[in-house]
């Protein structure tokens, strides 16, 4: 079981599109990518992800880029994670029960199996966390441990711009 | 992301396992595997993990075969997700903070990240939930809604037995 990195990619490039909003200026994937080096076609392809669950809007042209579609506030962790990942848990029952001897095949033991309902309470546990928790509340912890980090940020994308 | 289907073959075979501990008889994993129609030499390797994990143990022999290692109230099912997924976390965080400007590389980011840190929370939640559940629990949980469950399973094994 392993996240996709792009979400580790997405849940940054977000944070810092959020910083660098008060420009006014989109910013391009060439930009967001070189930030963090990372290869520029597959970070797109996250942010493309991003566009589609409304979580970014997408300008095309010279001066186009990437921006916010929603505040900061409006974003969960889990909605950039669905974004990225789909919505498909992790614990993928395949009802192997209907396999079994004395199967009923009208049975849908993804809801019947008791195994399928604790993999299913632990994969809700996770996801409440990721739900509860909002990109401008990871913008407030990120002020609180390195308060020069909206400054930093802002100023590397100024001096990129050509 | 998404759950190796070793984890559903584990559990339910540990659970197996327990309901025909009683006849005193090792299962081979060709009749594990056929209760469920499993791939047999790919359940094999899942119930090898498991044995290394200390959950089952496997006698050599015409007639060996694999039995619970320890009771079934000792087993939670998060050691039986571990045992099949290893102990990496899902969100593998990879530090893209060290590739940012003004980034500290004295820092492991794993730790001061806030970002990490939600995903780290999250995962927490999620193993909290399967380390709660034992598969004694399960199988309590089995006998309410299937209480024949331990007998058909006995059965079967007694009648493919040769």
């Amino acid at each position: 079981m392993k996240l996709n990195e792009g979400v580790e990619w997405a849940l940054h490039t977000c944070l810092n599109l959020g910083w660098i909003e008060e420009s006014g200026e989109a910013a391009p994937t060439a930009r967001l990518a070189a930030f963090y080096d990372l290869p520029p076609a597959y970070l797109n392809k996250q942010l493309q992800a991003l566009v589609r669950a409304g979580i970014l809007s997408s300008t095309p042209g010279p001066r186009g880029g990437f921006r916010l579609a929603r505040q900061l506030e409006d974003i969960t962790v889990l909605d950039v994670v669905v974004a990225i990942e789909g919505r498909a848990p992790a614990f993928a029952c395949n009802q192997i029960l209907h396999q079994g001897p004395g199967a009923d095949p009208r049975t849908d033991y993804r809801e019947a199996c008791v195994i399928a309902q604790t993999m299913s309470r632990a994969e809700l546990a996770w996801r409440q966390v990721l739900a509860s928790e909002t990109l401008a509340d990871i913008r407030g912890r990120v002020l609180e441990v390195s308060p020069r980090a909206p400054d930093a940020t802002r100023e590397w994308f100024r001096n990129v711009r050509r």
